[in-house]
């Protein structure tokens, strides 16, 4: 078998011979950007190769500079043969960062004191039990003298034990000498009995609250006996080698062993998170009764390796949108106990668990007032309503809030350029970077920031057209039109001028459009206006990042008084922590799955017009955006 | 690894060194009587053996004579070295017997009228469902496609769906052009999906009912559509290599490997059954729907691996009293397609599912008249009362009725003798045999006519002691004892003469009145007397060869007029198939379970007056027999 040897890390990887370098270094857990899922068609896994029978299928993206300078597509070019493969900085910074990312703390005193206001009603709970011993006048069998004692202390007509449990309870019930702790999860209409255990174990009741992310995945342990979040950790998703975003993870399932393997990376993220939560807090693995899952729907279904195909295609239909109940041990989770998971229901293919959760754990059912909850990602997922109705809808804004499809984008990392202004009679800029490392590229709220500053500054038009006679070297064409140089090489951390394209314009106007159009499609079809609106939820990471006046100055986010935005954080993690706790939030996640009214979009008359009159800055209707 | 050769099939099996010669033929497949499930007790294992260095450690229940001829007890001989095995013919015959027993075809039609009578409403059914093809406007997941339509079919309001099946939904569904037929299990409070198939496969709707018997396993195909039983076919449990009862069992179940390998052969032997049925009628195993068993309580706990070590001792607790819900899978069937298995519920340790089974098929509990229901084995199992109260109980019995634990004793097979008489003046004997075949030995039914003519020509006494002064050469003292030559041995199938000894009498004797004391304790707990029963039904294959007569002489069945005795039959599996077709059936079964009062015999002190007094023939109170 060929070796490839990675560079800078030196690791080798042996290849099957005629695997392209990108699934080689999948193959050895390496990781190289790949925003479309090995298609050729992104350039973002752009490497150094050199070897023998060294031929590559397509160069797509690739710059004439860096063909010059032997980048080959990691996707493109298969390993016959030993080679040596540079990754470039982007690619290896991300590596070394994914797997620990700066967890969010602020905002858990705030979640511990929504999760103390619950009703306490777990989904799983745990019962200490003194059993009657058996005698000749009381032999009946040792799994009705569980049941029995469950029915009485739950009040449930059926209680489901599955065989291995039956296998294991004579054993554990005579360990205890008749006490016993039974753990239960409590299901529509029955109990099924999760954990038998000898003596009292009731101390150690804990919850795992998960968010899947297509980027990121987060996990809290929330301890059910004190309803406290006790640790939390993120990682990167490391389904990310695979594709940037969730349609090009849908394409790589379709390939042989795709799904599966795209099910073993997110599980094994979350394995990962798990252990690390195990020890940050020195609580037992055993004392873990359930784990709360929230996700995206293509997350959802590719975390239990159901198959993504019909959400890809019209109509859009997903598999299902209430998972099957299953154990940790039939996805394969390791370092996860055996516990049942529970996973928000997810609206449509497009509108997940994700955004149940988020929307019951923010509450919008609950306020009178009119209210708007929106996630920013490669989809937008848009809510609207109160506590009489709901309506929602996603619309595809591109990668480009992710810092993908864009040519000097990266995503959130550090040295990612967040924040930046433009001087308008200089030109000059002024950025901060996440970390405050030298600039790698520009992320979503970066390129936010820039082109409403552009804008402003009148480097481009309300087209986003460049203008092309300003007195300043930073405009000019470049190899994909004309471009505006943020960081000069010399101050980069990478070795070529930092820019944003007339291209990349285009991109991040076509993703605001589609947002603001699916705002106003959605009020539209109700016949409210956003000016009745009281109050818009900011949720997810992106929003963490984004400064509400530029996105309003673009015409991403309507035109309202600051105040009214509320950056609610990550909304579908909180959901699955508090779904951990009362059973009255999964109640709320079904109801509002069976109850909200789903704009397709697609299907809309008026989104196109919307969208096309959305594709200016801020908008073609000025009246919209006074404040600009 | 050392060869054993046996003889006459001269099959070679490689043997672990130092494994007993029992365990080598068993893992080889080949059968040799064990009855004590090689405990070395019951000297049924007797073969010929020649090798080198032969050594055995016990010889137990061997005759001089034998030991002479070079007799050892195959489960006392450990394999050390390379050696030749011969089985006599008792063991033999019921080898080759044992894959195929003569099914009783009588009656099927009388009991296809019954199953015709019962309420249709099977608790697997079959819906063919034209389904909405999605749309944009309609473009809710496949899963909950099919569960509205299940919902509003069925009128549940809980569809349980497994991982397996949401993943081959997509498929299947689209494949059938959104025409799918669903099976699903009404079990309590929801339905769960079992199978989703493409089109419509409604025309194959079949259940395999089986009766799961210690000694033989009996199997039904019940086309459910047509509320008709197709085949049926029975075998010897296989398991009946490692101990001819119950007791034996369980003790074969606590060695290492045991349990699990009583699991295989039983689900092998029910396997067999399935591909005979679907051999003979040509039905496609797939579609086989579901399967419903009855067997006692230690049957059912060792088909499901679940262990039973607690029935065998005081307080005789089983593990469970309804088998948790499982798939064919789970439990290793290979022939039987993954259909859910239903099984009876068991009331206690010694009162199973197979007489939960047969109570309500032979409508125990719709009499107002009192009944008496009984099925008799080595353990007797009695169930007592009417349309208002029922009460039950188990006594040891022993193995005499099965044709164990007697020296010529030999069980229902080709050459046993079923029926006797002895001539009260000349002490010759007429006999007849099963399959007319040479005799081998006496069967149970035989030996009950044995001592009751024994009783009546004077050859013994009301103790069974023999009168040792009778002019004739059958009487005589002989390694055990006194013994009656049944049968000389040059017209003997075996080479020996064919005795039933003092001792045998005696081993009789003890069941017969351990039988008779459950009933009358039943009976006097409730205050109720002998005569006011309305009907005697005697179930089990037992009953099949018994005269009433002869059991009412030597005092096993109460004296009453003949015809209140009502032979049942296998009402075991007649109440499997009664259960594939109506849910009725499991409900009345499952009432049964939780309202019969289950006697402890022994936790009852006057069972054992009750069993002393019995101890005579035909009684000690001749008032009881007066037609004696």
């Amino acid at each position: 078998m060929p070796k490839v040897t990675f560079l800078p890390s030196q690791r080798e990887v042996e290849a099957v011979a005629g695997e392209d370098i990108l699934a080689a270094a999948a193959a050895g857990d390496i990781h190289i950007n790949a925003s479309c899922g090995g298609d050729g068609t992104c350039g973002k896994c752009k490497v150094h190769a050199k070897g023998a029978k060294l031929q590559t299928k397509s160069t797509a993206r690739l710059t004439e500079e860096e063909l010059a300078k032997g980048y080959v597509l990691a996707c493109q070019t298969p390993v016959y043969d030993d080679m040596t493969v540079e990754i470039p900085l982007e690619s290896e910074l991300l590596s070394k960062g994914r797997s620990r990312i700066k967890t969010l703390t602020t905002g858990v005193d705030e979640w511990n004191r929504q999760l103390a206001e619950l009703p306490s009603d777990p989904p799983v709970v745990k019962l200490y039990m003194e059993l009657p011993e058996p005698s000749l006048n009381d032999s009946v069998s040792d799994l009705t003298r569980v049941t029995r004692e469950v029915r009485r202390r739950l009040g449930v007509d059926d209680v489901l034990v599955d065989l291995q449990l039956t296998k294991m309870l004579p054993d554990v019930v005579r360990a205890g000498g008749w006490r016993v702790t039974a753990t239960l999860y409590k299901e529509a209409g029955h109990a099924r009995l999760t954990k038998i255990e000898a003596g009292d174990t009731t101390a150690a009741h804990y919850a795992v609250a998960v968010d899947i992310g297509t980027t990121t995945c987060s996990a809290q342990l929330v301890d059910l006996n004190e309803t406290k979040i006790l640790a939390e950790a993120s990682a990167y998703n490391a389904q990310v080698s695979y594709g940037e975003d969730v349609i090009s993870r849908m394409v790589y399932a379709k390939k042989e062993s795709g799904l599966k393997l795209l099910q073993r990376k997110v599980v094994g993220t979350i394995d990962d998170l798990v252990a690390e939560l195990i020890e940050k807090t020195g609580v037992e693995a055993a004392g873990i009764d359930v784990a709360v899952l929230a996700g995206n729907t293509v997350m959802t279904h590719l975390i239990l390796g159901v198959g993504t195909d019909q959400i890809r295609e019209a109509p859009y239909t997903p598999v299902f949108r209430f998972a099957p109940s299953v154990k940790a041990s039939e996805v394969g989770f390791e370092k996860l106990p055996d516990v049942p998971l529970i996973f928000h229901p997810c609206v449509a293919s497009y509108l997940g668990g994700d955004i149940t959760s988020g929307v019951v754990a923010a509450d919008v059912a609950k306020h009178e007032g009119l209210v708007l909850y929106i996630d920013i990602g490669t989809n937008g997922e848009i809510v609207l309503g109160n506590n009489e109705w709901l309506m929602g809808c996603s619309c595809s804004a591109g990668p480009a809030f992710e810092g993908a499809g864009v040519k000097d984008g990266v995503r959130s990392i550090d040295g990612a350029i967040e924040r930046v202004s433009v001087e308008p009679d200089t030109f000059e800029t002024v950025f901060t970077t996440i970390g405050g490392k030298l600039p790698l590229g520009v992320c979503g709220s970066g390129l936010i920031d820039l082109v409403a500053e552009l804008f402003k500054a009148g480097v481009i038009d309300k087209r986003g057209k460049f203008h092309q006679d300003l007195p300043t070297n930073r405009v000019r064409e470049g190899e994909y039109g004309w471009e505006f140089v943020v960081v000069w090489e010399k101050v980069a951390g990478v070795d070529r001028d930092i820019v944003i394209t007339e291209v990349d314009v285009d991109n991040l106007m076509r993703a605001k459009a589609a947002v603001y159009a699916g705002i106003t499609t959605l009020a539209d079809s109700v016949g409210v206006s956003l000016a009745d609106l009281e109050e818009v939820m900011i949720a997810g990471s992106f929003g963490n990042y984004i400064k509400v006046e530029e996105a309003i100055a673009i015409g991403l986010l309507p035109d309202l008084p600051v105040e009214k935005f509320r950056f609610v954080g990550n909304c579908s993690l909180l959901g699955s922590a508090k779904a951990a706790v009362s059973r009255d939030i999964l109640a709320r996640s079904a109801k509002i799955t069976r109850s909200l009214s789903y704009m397709e979009l697609s299907a809309d008359n008026t989104f196109m017009d919307k969208y096309m009159s959305a594709l200016f800055l801020p908008h073609t209707d000025k009246s919209l955006f006074p404040s600009v």
